[in-house]
């Protein structure tokens, strides 16, 4: 141990391990502050769902607070974000830079790739380190792309150009650094979906060969010719193609209409391919991928919480005293560890956590109690100061006048709501009319002032640091997107006037600010509320679909753009020089490619491979695209688009879709967790509450002031003697995690004292042990 | 009562009453009679799930059975039919026929509902049936059409033209009549999902709303051009159809094009509009009609449940006699009882399901056991007669020989089935050359013969009864196809050899019929298998969709009929005239919709229209076809393809996925019923079944031969008796109805001995009494 650890340093402020200052506790034995910083660090791991087994030793123990610490992570997370972005700057590139500079980039990026993994190294065992495929597939893509610089960098001093393959390999680091669980897990999930759907997707690829060798015999010999004067259904391969992109209903019904316009019958032929391949196929597609992820989802919930019980066991085990027949961890114990794991906690909340898990005031937290402490952290409880609003403090005669109140009063009345939801909609009919008429560009004048007339009168009403309290997202929203018009719009008259010139940009800005704006609407009515909400409260998680997204676009950006580059070019938006309208490519006259104007869609830089990319996952389109760029390179360009469909459309939309459906479910189902009732009741016993319906009508002030008279009440006032002045309130519960609420029901069948599976059990859990468990009327109807 | 229900008729022939012959059994009161005649009814409509209440006088339950007879519900449908195909022959016909023609076929229709309503009346209390919307529906319906004619007949006759508006009324007859209970039940599925979809729907059209305003205030002064050379995004509402489009993706990536090419950050509008819009909206769209659908699904089957055992009970205080303490019903009761219902049994089936309700042999059946007959009923055990092949009878020495054995060893080698796999694979190849080479046309004979002597040799080698079996659904298969492709093969030779020319129509179907064959190599995978069973077992439900999809697209073709009929014409398959260019209309020159050919999506027949909505459903170039209507009449034409996009795609599409959905869970949970498990017990313990297993793997025969051999055994031979000789399987699992088994599944948590609420209250459940109950991990995650 080291000898800094002993010293004893500041003892009023709150301890903070987090910046390794390790500062100690009055009177702890250096075992007991090393027993301590290990109980932390399992609850901290408990709280916050990490997986990653570390050793115990002090040394190690350091090591790890060092690792999880958040700069470690901005830092890390940064660099992944400039490795990634080198593609920017690479041939193709968006900003060209030398060669140079873009592999010293990337070459410092993986030395603290590098850095970051020694680091785990020396926190986690050894035997942990090597069998874990992230670890290896981290080290294996750093050698890689090196091995790749070098070969490429020798190569172009001798001005031979190569392929700079590893540049795909680079979502790894994004995917395996033990930060990214969420996508992992999004990962695992369809890893875990592929031999299910393998089979049907084999069974579909049947009946579109069966469907395709009708149709050539069916077509084949007719002469039919399609729109362009093409030949009809005359290669199998082509045909194949086709069916396969009806499915995406891409060219629907371009495909049927030869056959249709010859004989009437022939569509019976299109209209049950697409009855079989495109609804039910698709249907099922979604259907195993839906019952996949449920299952899977389940079973990894199922992991984490008996995980997190297993943490929560060890950290009991060390800090564990006998007192009387049961084991427990005294309360002293218990405030020294809150303090280390949460050392921004506020002494009121810690001060609630307590009366919480000591139940009866014994001095001593039991077992049962201690193990909900990860979940207690979890739960955000807003502290509410109540104080009276500054301008009552200031100039009280005046802002308690009757004129002063009738304006609060004015203010708080659901009349003022109706007002300025009027405003609103004839603001929203004056953005339709024309601008260009003076009189109306003046009007928007005095909607930007009415609107900062209401939020003053606002803040004249509620106390401000209420009104901008952390929750209040649509004041937030308001107060922001009305400074920002406000402050747009000023600059832009200034520039106007100065300079007699519009700035385009600002203009945009404010227009898009003065339409979102009408957004505030929604507030007003309660069911759009809920649903606006539910969208909100997803939105986390669809976060992790974006990188999901990411990682699969840039692999394929990097292959489209080595394959297509520079083959397609956009030059003009005017399309006069004859060029322009073939875009560039001799091979794409007279296509339906460059007859659409679809120049810009190209694999030029990555930023245009990413929308060609967004394109293709709307599918519709597929077709010219596709065929665009098989005219320019070689008909297997094809094959490259429908793998992209395959992959995207078939495996992730299913997934994005079947994670809504689920979230959907739940937020049906929502009901609040056990634990999160026990705090609630205990702010309910102790009489701080305020209920979150009261804050949303624009009530609070009513409120606070009743419930303050009522303070200096009656009973148990010793109870709240360090809680006065303070009023908790639960963080929303619309604003939890599908994945927070099902960990929580799961917990919640978990019985309290269940030990739970050994660590070895819990890791190899599969989705058969628990599904289908007992299927009965209520989960599978 | 009438005199001729009391005269005793024959006495051996199986009873049945449903054809009115009221012949009474032996020894049996006319009292005695009527009971028998009440209880049947309770018991045949608990099997059947008819949910129609019935007076109880004589005269009134043998109307009903009459009611209930399948000619009058065969000649029902004949006459929705006819009515609904009326529409092919009335302007614009497919096939016109004159107006006095379809007004008397329409007339005679009119009177075929009117009298099944009459008839109805009879058997149905009077206060029910008042209050029935369904029958007050119908005779609005036949009163509006009988108007709607008589004008429309008058103005004929003096020459105006007039609109037949209550043509678009007539699916009501296909939906009110009590045989369509599944369709009304989707519709009120539908009617149920409405209020919760409604409000998402709001805000999806607040959010594209928003939207198109900032379009227009961002693209509309730019003086940007369509690739059309139109103005792009310069007034709202052709902003907000564009975007509406969008959100189907038909029109993605063009409607993005023009500002795309104009400013590369532009696109970053329409990908935040596809993302929320097309992504988020969607799927939530089929998330809540998922959850409504789940919902109110469960509520029906519950009704369902509790009507039938209510049903059950009414049958049983009929029938019951007091034998000790208990209430019973006498096996002679119930043998009748049995007959009257199921007139069709067969003796040793009756005798099956008495052991299973008499499980003790006491001569008498419980209440418990009563209660399930409805269930006996419906499921379907095959009675397998044991027998010898008929070759053997014929001349077992020859078949007996070891020559013939050899042969039949060979067909039920594995190796028999690999052979003619690879036969299959290799046919496939050969098909998709060329046929024109005479090589590959006489390979196709031989292909024909191998085939033919395939089943001729399985039927050698297997029972023939046993071969076609009632579910031997891939045997049925085989043989068919190469019955069908031998006959028209030969059909077309002969005509080809005595005319020289070949029927394109023949041709057509051989080469069909040739690829279908190829199906065949689906039965030889396992996983294949499993999943094309799961397919054809939601087979009959995705009828019931048909049925709905009729009833929506019937309704939109004659709106669709009389708004546009006649402004697109096709003409002419080789577009050679100018007129033909502009599909008969000069406001289409130069339009998308006649450069691509699209002059045969008209209305100007009924099967034209279907086609056209078929191509809307598939969602593709709604905006080609809205727009090319929207041209040659009015730009508010485009408000009935929406309307057709929001009710077809957004409704009944997704109620589509929704079932497919549930019906893969429910058969992924599937397990076998409690009262199927009971037969199967029974079967099992008088030694009488067979393996499905077995069946499946062509060793029939092997197998039946062991147990005859056993049959003749040591234990219970009297118990036997009835049943010798022949042998009981449950008709295959796998062919169950998703309903059928949520039922069974909602069953097993009635307790036997529960009364269920009253009727009353069952008719008024709501899904909210139900859900969520009770909301766990096991259902919500």
């Amino acid at each position: 141990m080291e000898p800094s650890v002993v010293q004893p340093k500041e003892i009023n402020r709150p301890v903070n391990l987090n910046k390794l200052g390790s500062r100690i506790f009055p009177g702890s034995t250096p075992k007991e502050d090393q027993n301590l910083l290990l109980a932390a660090a399992y609850v901290s791991d408990a709280q916050y769902n990490r997986n990653v087994p570390f050793e115990t030793s002090p040394r190690a123990i350091r090591l790890y607070y060092f690792y999880n610490h958040w700069t470690m992570q901005v830092a890390i997370y940064f660099f992944i974000c400039v490795d990634l972005s080198l593609a920017l700057f690479e041939e193709p590139a968006l900003f060209p830079l030398p060669f140079l500079a873009t592999s010293l980039a990337e070459v410092l990026c993986l030395t603290a790739f590098f850095g970051r993994l020694v680091h785990f190294a020396k926190v986690t065992p050894q035997m942990v380190f090597w069998k874990d495929t992230k670890n290896i597939c981290i080290m294996v893509t750093i050698v890689l792309t090196l091995i790749d610089l070098i070969i490429y960098g020798s190569l172009e001093a001798v001005n031979v150009h190569s392929v700079r393959w590893s540049r795909a390999l680079r979502p790894v680091f994004l995917i395996n650094f033990p930060e990214s669980r969420q996508i992992r897990r999004t990962f695992r999930s369809i890893r875990n979906t592929l031999p299910d759907i393998l089979y049907v997707f084999l069974l579909f690829m049947f009946s579109v060969l069966i469907f395709s060798l009708m149709a050539l015999k069916l077509f084949g010999d007719r002469g039919l010719k399609t729109v362009e004067g093409l030949p009809y259904f005359t290669n199998i391969l082509d045909i194949v193609f086709e069916l396969y992109v009806l499915v995406t209903t891409a060219n629907s019904p371009d495909v049927m209409m030869p056959a249709y316009n010859f004989n009437w019958w022939y569509c019976l032929y299109f209209i049950t391919y697409t009855i079989i391949n495109t609804y039910i196929f698709m249907s099922v597609f979604l259907a195993v991928v839906y019952n996949n992820y449920r299952k899977h989802l389940k079973n990894e919930i199922r992991k984490l919480a008996y995980l997190k019980r297993h943490k929560m066991i060890e950290a009991f085990n060390i800090l564990k005293v006998k007192v009387g027949t049961e084991f427990v961890v005294t309360e002293a114990q218990w405030r020294r560890l809150a303090k280390v794991v949460a050392p921004h906690i506020s002494g009121p909340h810690l001060e609630l956590l307590l009366r919480i898990s000591d139940e009866g005031q014994k001095g001593h937290v039991d077992k049962v109690n201690f193990l909900r402490l990860a979940d207690l952290l979890n739960i955000q409880v807003v502290t509410i100061n109540i104080r009276r609003h500054p301008l009552e403090d200031w100039m009280p005669r005046v802002y308690r006048s009757s004129a002063s109140l009738l304006v609060q009063r004015m203010v708080q009345h659901r009349i003022f709501v109706w007002v300025y939801d009027v405003i609103i909609l004839i603001n929203a009919i004056f953005i339709a009319l024309d601008e260009r008429n003076p009189f109306i560009s003046y009007a928007e004048w005095l909607f930007l002032s009415l609107y900062i007339i209401e939020i003053l009168l606002k803040l004249y009403t509620y106390e401000p640091r209420a009104y901008f309290g952390r929750r209040q997202f649509w004041n937030w929203f308001d107060t922001l997107i009305i400074i920002a018009a406000l402050v747009a719009t000023v600059a832009n008259t200034t520039i106007q006037s100065a300079r007699k010139y519009n700035s385009q940009q600002i203009l945009d800005i404010v227009l898009i600010l003065r339409i979102l704006r009408l957004l505030r609407i929604i507030v007003s009515i309660q069911r759009f509320r809920v649903i606006v909400t539910t969208l909100i409260n997803i939105g986390p998680t669809i976060l992790t679909f974006g990188g999901l997204v990411l990682v699969v676009y840039y692999v394929f950006a990097i292959i489209g753009m080595e394959a297509f580059h520079g083959k397609v070019r956009f030059s003009d938006p005017n399309f006069t020089s004859p060029d322009a309208l073939v875009c560039g490519n001799p091979a794409l006259k007279d296509s339906a490619f460059a007859r659409d104007r679809y120049c810009k869609n190209n694999f030029n830089d990555l930023a245009s491979s990413f929308i060609v990319l967004m394109e293709l996952t709307v599918v519709n389109h597929l077709l010219l695209l596709a065929g665009g760029f098989a005219l320019v390179t070689h008909q297997a360009a094809k094959l490259y688009f429908i793998g992209f469909h395959i992959v995207v459309v078939i495996l992730i939309v299913n997934i994005f879709i079947a994670f809504i459906l689920e979230a959907f479910f739940v937020a049906y189902s929502l009901e609040k967790s056990e634990v999160e009732t026990a705090i609630e009741k205990k702010i309910q016993e102790l009489g701080v509450g305020i209920q979150e319906e009261e804050m949303q009508d624009g009530k609070l002030v009513d409120n606070v002031d009743a419930k303050d008279s009522g303070f200096s009440g009656d009973d148990g006032d010793n109870k709240r003697k360090d809680l006065k002045g303070l009023y908790f309130r639960i963080a929303s519960k619309k604003y939890r995690t599908v994945d927070a609420l099902l960990q929580q029901m799961f917990e919640s069948e978990i019985a309290p004292e269940e030990e739970g599976p050994s660590l070895d059990e819990i890791l190899n859990f599969s989705p058969g042990d628990l599904y289908p468990k007992n299927p009965n009327f209520e989960n599978s109807a």
